[in-house]
C-alpha cells in the first residue's frame, strides 16, 4: 500500500499533556514515512477537518515537534464541537470523508474525552460505508479523568498534582497566618460531574490534622449542618481548616452549591464559582475570617508542573495509535492498563470505541471515606501514582521556554466552502 | 560580650520564601555560638514574644534547619498584629523587654513589611531607653514589593513568577478554546494599592499579540468604555483576550471595581473578587464566553515555582542582619542594591529603619504603558531578572517534601501572663 496522510486533531478543553500525545503521533509517524506521508493537524480541532484547514506538521522541525512534549494548551487549536448522530447530520460525516479523500487521508488521529471517542467511532463506520475507509483511533485525553476502561486519561495526573501541590503549599500558608487572620481557606477545583479532581487534593496530606480537612464531592449530598460543624471542629482543634471543593458540589436535590441564588446589583443570577458560596457560609454562620481561590484553567494548563508519569502516558498512547492504526486496526483507543500499585507499573492495551464511546467512568464510592469529606486508603492508592514524578519544561529569562509553531496551512483542493 | 540569644518573627502575610530568610538568619547564628547562644522564634510571631511562647531553634537539627529554605508558609507562625505607637501603647513594648531580659535575648531580627519595619525602629529606641537595648534588625518581605530603599522585597520575585508562568500557560490554554469556546480569560492577582504584582503578569508575552493583552492596574482608574474597546480589539485581531487584574483595581472616584455593588441573596455587599465583576462586564456588553481564575493564597505560597533569585536575595537578608547586629548595629534592615540590569547583578547593603518604617514605594508611572494597559520597556527590564531561575525543592511521592518543625517551647520565665 502506497503511503498514506494521517489527519490528527485535538477535540475538547485542553490539558496541560495533550500536546506530549500530538508529539507522541508525529514522531511515531515520522518513524514510518513509507506509510504515513505526513500528519495534518486540524486547525482548532474538527473544524479544521471540516473547513478544510489542515496544518502540514511536515514543515515543523524535529525540535519544535519535540518541544511539543512541553507545551500546555492545544498547540493546532482544539475545538468544543460535537459532530450529531449520523442521521441528524450525514453531511458532516459525508464532508470529513470528501475532505479526508481529497488529501488521501488513511488515518483519523482523534485527541479527546468521551464525545470524541464517539465521534471517531462514527467515522470508522461512516468511511468503510462511503468505501475510503480510514483508520479511526481514538487517544484518550481529559482532566475529568472520565473515560471507561482506561485506568487513567492523560491530563489527569498533572491538573490532580497540580491541585494537591497547590492545597499543601497554601495549606502551609493558611497555618501560619491563622492565630490572628485567615482560618478557613478554600480551593475551588474542576470537575462538573465527578469528583476526580477534588479528591486528588485528599493528596495533599496523609494524616486527619493534615489539610486538606474538607473535600466536597459532587458525588456526595452538600449537607450544610455536618459541613459547619466539619469546620468548626478543625479550626478548634487544628487550628485552621482548609477545603478542596469542586465545582459540581451540590445539594441532595441536585442544585448546584454555585448557583445558589447569589445575585448581581441587576438581580442576574451571579455566574460566580462555588468557593465564595461555601466563603460566605462560614462566614455568615461561623464567623472566621476565610480566602478563597478559585484555580480554573490554571490547574489544567499547569505543565510547569505536571505529573512525569502523565506526561509519559501522554506520549505513549500518542505513539500507540499510530502503531494500532499501521497495524490495520480501526475503532479502538489506547488505554492504560495497571499492572501494580507499589510499584507502580503500567502498560498500554487497546479497547474498541464502542466500549467508550459515551460511557463515563464515576469516581467509586469505595475512595470516598465514609463521613463524606475525603478519600480512602483505597483512593489514596490508586491516585498516588498519577501525580508521581516531575518533568519541568525548559526555562529561557525565568518562563518556560516554548516552541512557536509555523502553522503552515496545507493547500485547499475542494472548492466547495463548508460552514460549521 | 558573652553570648546573648536573638529572637526571631515573621510577621504579616507570609511569602513562599520568607522562611528562607529565617534560614538565613539561623544557619548564620548558629556559626557565631560565641555570640549568639540560641534563636528563639516567635510562636505566631510578635505575638509569641508577648506571651512568651519561644520556640527554641537550638532544638531543630541542621538538616530542618536548611529544609526551611525550601519551605513555604511561616515555619513558626506569622501574625497579623500591628502594635501601636509608643506613647498609646507603652504596656506591649515594656512587655517585649521584659521579656528580652528574662531570656537574655539581645538580637531582634523582625521579617515583614513596612509596619514590622516600624515596631523593629520603636524596640530600637525603646529598648535603649529601658536601659537594656537590644539590637533590632529588620528583614525584608512582603509579596507587595512595596518597601522603600530596597530595589526589590524578598518574596515578590517568587510571586511575580507565579503570575508571569500562570498567564503564559493559561493563554495558552485560551487561545486553543477560542475558536468555538472560551475567548477572554481574567486572572486575578494580589496587590490592594499597588500594581507591583499585576505588572510582573506583563512579563508572561513580548509583542503585541501575547497575552496578556490587558493588565488593569490600581494605578490606572479604571474606564469601562476604553477596557471594553480593548478586549473588542483583541479578540477581533488576536482571536482571544487575556486579562490580569489586580484585586486593587479601581474607579476614578476610589471605588473598588471588586466592590461594585454585586450582592448575594440577602442583599448582602458580596465580598468577591474583582475577576467575576470584570468577567460579567465582558459577558453583558461583549457577549464573549470567559473563565477567570483567583489566585489568592497559591501565588505568594506557590513554593514550587519561586524564583531562584528571590530564594538567594530571602536567604541573603536574613542572614546579613545577623551579620549588621553582630557588627553592632541596630534599627537598620539590609537592602538589596541592583548593581545592573543585564546581567543581573545585585548585593546587599543597609538602611535605617527610620528611613523605611511607614513608607510605600509605589509602581513608578514609567513602567506603565501610555494607554494604561501594559508594562514598558523599563518594566521589564526592572521585572525581569527578578524571576529568573528555578529553584525547585526536593519531592516524595509526587509533592514537594517539607520537614516538619519539632517547635519545641523555651521554659517560660516570666510569672505574669500577658493577654494580647
Amino acid at each position: 500500500m502506497p503511503a498514506m496522510n494521517a489527519f490528527y486533531a485535538q477535540s475538547g478543553g485542553v490539558t496541560a499533556v495533550i500536546n506530549a500525545s500530538a508529539c507522541g503521533v508525529i514522531e511515531t509517524a515520522r518513524k514510518h514515512k513509507n506509510k504515513i506521508a505526513n500528519v495534518y493537524a486540524g486547525r482548532n480541532g474538527i473544524i479544521g477537518a471540516l473547513t478544510e484547514d489542515l496544518i502540514d506538521t511536515n514543515r515543523e522541525s524535529a525540535a519544535t515537534i519535540a518541544a511539543l512534549r512541553y507545551m500546555p494548551g492545544g498547540a493546532f487549536g482544539s475545538a468544543r464541537y460535537k459532530l450529531k448522530g449520523i442521521e441528524e447530520n450525514r453531511a458532516e460525516y459525508e464532508r470529513l470523508i470528501e475532505v479526508f479523500k481529497a488529501h488521501n487521508i488513511g488515518y483519523f488521529f482523534y485527541n479527546g474525552g468521551n464525545d470524541s471517542m464517539d465521534t471517531a467511532h462514527k467515522v470508522s463506520l461512516i468511511s468503510k460505508k462511503l468505501g475510503f475507509p480510514v483508520a479511526a483511533i481514538g487517544i484518550p485525553k481529559t482532566v475529568d479523568n472520565d473515560l471507561p476502561v482506561t485506568d487513567t486519561c492523560p491530563g489527569f495526573g498533572s491538573v490532580a498534582k497540580y491541585v494537591a501541590v497547590s492545597t499543601r503549599e497554601a495549606a502551609m500558608d493558611v497555618a501560619s497566618m491563622a492565630e490572628t487572620s485567615t482560618k478557613v481557606f478554600i480551593m475551588e477545583v474542576m470537575g462538573r460531574h465527578a469528583g476526580w479532581i477534588a479528591a486528588a487534593g485528599g493528596l495533599a496530606g496523609e494524616n486527619p490534622e493534615d489539610a486538606p480537612h474538607i473535600i466536597l464531592f459532587p458525588e456526595v449530598p452538600f449537607q450544610q449542618k455536618a459541613f459547619l460543624a466539619r469546620v468548626k471542629y478543625c479550626v478548634e482543634h487544628y487550628g485552621y481548616c482548609v477545603i478542596v471543593v469542586s465545582e459540581g458540589a451540590q445539594y441532595a436535590d441536585g442544585r448546584f452549591l454555585a448557583e445558589a441564588g447569589t445575585r448581581d446589583a441587576f438581580g442576574h443570577a451571579q455566574l460566580g464559582g462555588v468557593a465564595p458560596v461555601v466563603a460566605q457560609m462560614v462566614r455568615d454562620n461561623l464567623g472566621y475570617k476565610y480566602h478563597y481561590a478559585i484555580a480554573d484553567y490554571l490547574q489544567r494548563s499547569a505543565r510547569h508542573i505536571a505529573s512525569a508519569v502523565d506526561v509519559k502516558q501522554a506520549y505513549a498512547v500518542g505513539k500507540e495509535a499510530v502503531r494500532l492504526a499501521l497495524a490495520g486496526k480501526t475503532a479502538v483507543m489506547p488505554v492504560i492498563k495497571r499492572v501494580s500499585d507499589k510499584p507502580y507499573r503500567w502498560k498500554i492495551e487497546s479497547a474498541k470505541l464502542s466500549r467508550i464511546a459515551n460511557k463515563e467512568k464515576m469516581l467509586p464510592k469505595s475512595y470516598i471515606r465514609k463521613d463524606g469529606f475525603g478519600i480512602t486508603a483505597a483512593g489514596r492508592r490508586y491516585l498516588e501514582p498519577l501525580i508521581k514524578g516531575e518533568d519541568y519544561p525548559p526555562y529561557f529569562k525565568g518562563l518556560p521556554k516554548y516552541a512557536k509553531l509555523k502553522g503552515v496551512s496545507v493547500k485547499q483542493k475542494l472548492k466547495q466552502k463548508f460552514v460549521v
